[in-house]
């Protein structure tokens, strides 16, 4: 195997700000990004350029909701066929519950209701009719306003009530895949969008044993599929009270680290007691014939996947994608830039595309898949291609000329290295290594990932180095700040308010099976000096 | 092999209308059905028990939403699955767009509007607040309503209008999958509700006959993926004017004919000309440097396709589901009735179980699958389990007791069969060849309903025949007629009309690829007495 830095002419991006860049650069031979601004310039623009740029998705007319395109998509379908199967291998089934949900229905659980009621959609009418200026108006108006859905324990509740009868029924273990929506004010593409699409899991279990045994369960397959699939290292842990789920009593999170060293919530999953069986009658005749109410529990995770995707491996010369959940593995290129090779060129890039679509790969969770190839036929110069689909992250990007038609050989970038450095290899080895290459990719990300995230979490002891911690070092960059704090914590609600204050700072989660630096077990609460059952991670978060 | 009627005692199904029905069965052993009324009886109301029997849908306290309930759904994923599959080898890539739409751009295409106006559901606020009697009443009131889609044409084309600069970018092949809604009066569940799930394919061409070419592919997809993965006979053609998509230049249909003799439109591939491109500015360069308007077509089919299943298959005992589109093949359920057995009858179901999982199955459209295989371990009496699966329609229903384990034999019923004939045959044999034994049932519902199809289509050349046709012989069964009539018209619209005011008979397509009986060829119109060109059908239909 022989890497090299090359700097092929066509290979240059189309970068809108190239001066602005130029000087912050100490590659000798790449002078530019594919992405401008940079991370180290300004994090959040450079999400949003992402997000184009890798053709994930786009605005849309619609306030707050977002365009997802097709390779955002394939992503998505990606994420839900190996988050199905795990659902699917842990006894649940999928069904399909109304869009629509009646105001009485949202209003039942007083908790829940009051969490959700600033940001409904209502739908008020069932039809536009011609008003009196000849435009159309809303018509019909409906005896009573539906919501559209922004979770659906209450509707999908509604039908437990119905069909559970006996402890027989029990436990009943049902997933929707759906959209919702949530009428935020700030919306972020993937991250905070007004619809969103995602799965919700809503179970019923004859004891609270069961329910909680059934809550920790989803978390671990949510933690488990994101380390696997999505290469993201996750910290699991419960919400504190101030960001419980309305309506649960416990709520337990994933809380990834993202390059801006901010947490983003990646999943939850809610122990709801008997608070949604006792206001909606979910009920059953247990062992000793009596009839008792059942315990519920609901989880979920969404197209934020996507966002936390992004911002955990995207450089900036656009997404990378790990293998397991890439839409396409191998993209060959045929470079026709030297006329009488065209032929030659496409008939390598074609044998070859077929012969690698035969060989399999391990994508995860015991399932084999096909290595993913495409050969990019598009009617554009060579070099254009080639950025393109760094920008949109895939594993592995090859670019076929009449040289390595003589040589039998294959010149490639692997998208976990630099766009610059390239690899040339036999195309027999290159074949017969597909699996182990990507593997190496997807271990690679994943390890990055959580050297970042290790880096850039501290054990902090005094008030003072926590608020230094968090303070912005140069106010040109506030996003920059020091990452997850893990401190004690006595447990009082008014230290979680008074940080949320001064810095924005929120308990991500009190962590399970975590341990960074062997710095557990019973401490003292830095802020308040009472003593503190254990550590808890702090953050400032999305 | 060999075939016997038996009549366990266990296996009689749980019907509500005993004592009704007993009379009206010739077979001696099988006095009764599981499904109450029978088709005969009352057709509706078959219909309707026959969704709830096998656990494909349930009524939702949502005006006009049904709830899919796994069974249902599990079809749903497997129509989802093998069309995405011809979808994606067309060249088609899926993405999703915003579930509303605003009122401004569904009021862009004149036609458009006035089809879908009748039946929106308007989104015109976006939160809850406190009203003065403590209740929570709609607050924050949109600038400009929302619309919840009833289809995507106009949100899509609007992004389109965005994305598409030259004729490099075309065709541009996108596919959506989702949820959309139509407020409308009167539902039957999957046949017509206000929330149904669907695919719906949107295209843009640089000229016309790319465009008609895609719309003809489509429709062809959907003929082929119904008659193979469906075992549903389709009849393919294009709709008159009266019965076109709102905004479309021709609107093509599948026309199934259900056992009650009506057709069922089972999905639409539509050639929208320019008049969206028009309306939403859809441009692009074209070879020679000129901006021009674009052609673009749509096409869906939806839950719908699940009723047109069962009212093509299904029978007086419940489901036929065919092999290549059941979430569960063989389902193998242990008799325990026996002491001292359990052990060696477990086992041997489970062992039976994995070696026919390892098997593979032709699931049609090239692919394969694993047989799908499930083992019943709930908590029931044997006979109240075959009873279920009877009624969901599981291809292969199998029952094993002591003697089989003994024998090393397999005692199964064949959905496709009646549930009283059985079929023993030896383990070994039936594990070769359940391939073989799947493809049968799969080929002998096609056959039979293709045989149904033809049986109840008539060629008519006259007025009083037709009248005849369509008129049922008996008052109490008002459901009863003739069923498609293949028949002559001039092409007058006041035809159309009057037939489908004196009889609720319209025209269903006016068929391609389809020449009943060699009738086809010019001819005279039997209403006018004109010259007609072709013969079209004339059907009722839901």
């Amino acid at each position: 195997m022989n890497t090299k830095s090359e700097n092929k002419s066509e290979n240059k991006p189309e970068n809108k700000n190239q001066s602005k860049n130029q000087n912050s650069k100490t590659q000798s031979s790449k002078t530019q990004n594919a992405i401008s601004p940079t991370r180290a310039e300004n994090y959040p623009e450079w999400y949003q350029e992402i997000v184009k740029a890798a053709d994930l998705a786009d605005q849309s007319p619609v306030r707050g909701c977002m365009v997802i395109r097709p390779w955002g998509y394939a992503i998505w379908e990606n994420i839900q066929r190996t988050l199905d199967k795990r659902f699917k291998e842990t006894g649940h089934q999928n069904a399909y519950f109304p869009l629509f949900i009646p105001k009485s229905f949202l209003e039942k659980e007083a908790e829940h209701v009051e969490g959700f009621a600033k940001e409904c959609a209502v739908v008020t009418h069932h039809r536009l009719e011609k008003g009196p200026d000849g435009g159309l108006i809303p018509a019909g108006p409906l005896s009573e306003p539906y919501i559209v859905r922004p979770t659906s324990e209450t509707i999908i509740g509604a039908m437990f009530a119905k069909w559970i009868r006996s402890y027989r029924d029990l436990p009943l273990l049902i997933n929707q895949w759906a959209n919702v929506v949530r009428w935020e004010m700030r919306t972020r593409p993937f991250l905070r969008t007004a619809e969103f699409l995602w799965q919700e899991g809503h179970t019923v279990h004859a004891t609270a044993e069961d329910a909680r045994e059934e809550t920790m369960k989803m978390l671990h397959v949510y933690r488990t599929f994101c380390e696997e699939q999505m290469a993201i290292p996750i910290i699991i842990g419960e919400k504190t009270s101030s960001e419980r789920f309305p309506g649960a009593d416990n709520t337990y999170s994933m809380e990834p680290m993202m390059q801006d060293r901010k947490a983003l919530q990646a999943g939850t999953s809610h122990f709801l007691g008997q608070n949604f069986a006792k206001v909606q009658d979910i009920m059953f005749l247990d062992q000793n014939g009596k009839q008792v109410h059942a315990w519920t529990t609901s989880w979920g995770v969404s197209t934020r996947l996507i966002g936390a995707l992004a911002m955990t491996h995207a450089d900036d010369n656009g997404m990378i994608v790990p293998p397991r959940i890439a839409p396409t593995h191998v993209v060959i290129i045929p470079m026709l830039n030297k006329a009488g090779t065209e032929n030659e060129v496409l008939e390598y890039c074609h044998s070859l595309c077929k012969e690698l679509r035969e060989k399999t790969y391990n994508v995860g969770s015991g399932a084999n898949s096909t290595v993913q190839v495409e050969v990019d036929m598009r009617d554009l110069r060579g070099g254009e291609k080639v950025w393109s689909w760094i920008k949109k992250g895939a594993p592995i990007c090859m670019e076929v000329g009449p040289r390595d038609v003589s040589n039998r050989a294959v010149f490639f970038n692997r998208r976990d290295n630099d766009p610059s450095q390239k690899t040339s290899m036999s195309r027999d080895e290159f074949v017969t290594n597909i699996a182990n290459i990507l593997d190496d990719i997807q271990k690679n990300l994943f390890d990055r990932a959580l050297k970042f995230q290790k880096e850039n979490t501290k054990v902090i002891d005094s008030k003072e180095e926590f608020y230094k911690f968090f303070t912005p070092k140069n106010s040109e960059q506030p996003e920059i700040h020091g990452g997850f704090a893990y401190t004690h914590w006595c447990g009082d609600p008014s230290v979680e308010e008074k940080v949320k204050a001064d810095l924005g700072v929120t308990i991500r989660c009190i962590p399970i099976d975590y341990n960074f630096e062997n710095s557990d077990g019973p401490g003292t609460c830095p802020f308040t000096g009472r003593p503190s059952e254990r550590r808890v991670i702090f953050a400032k978060s999305y």
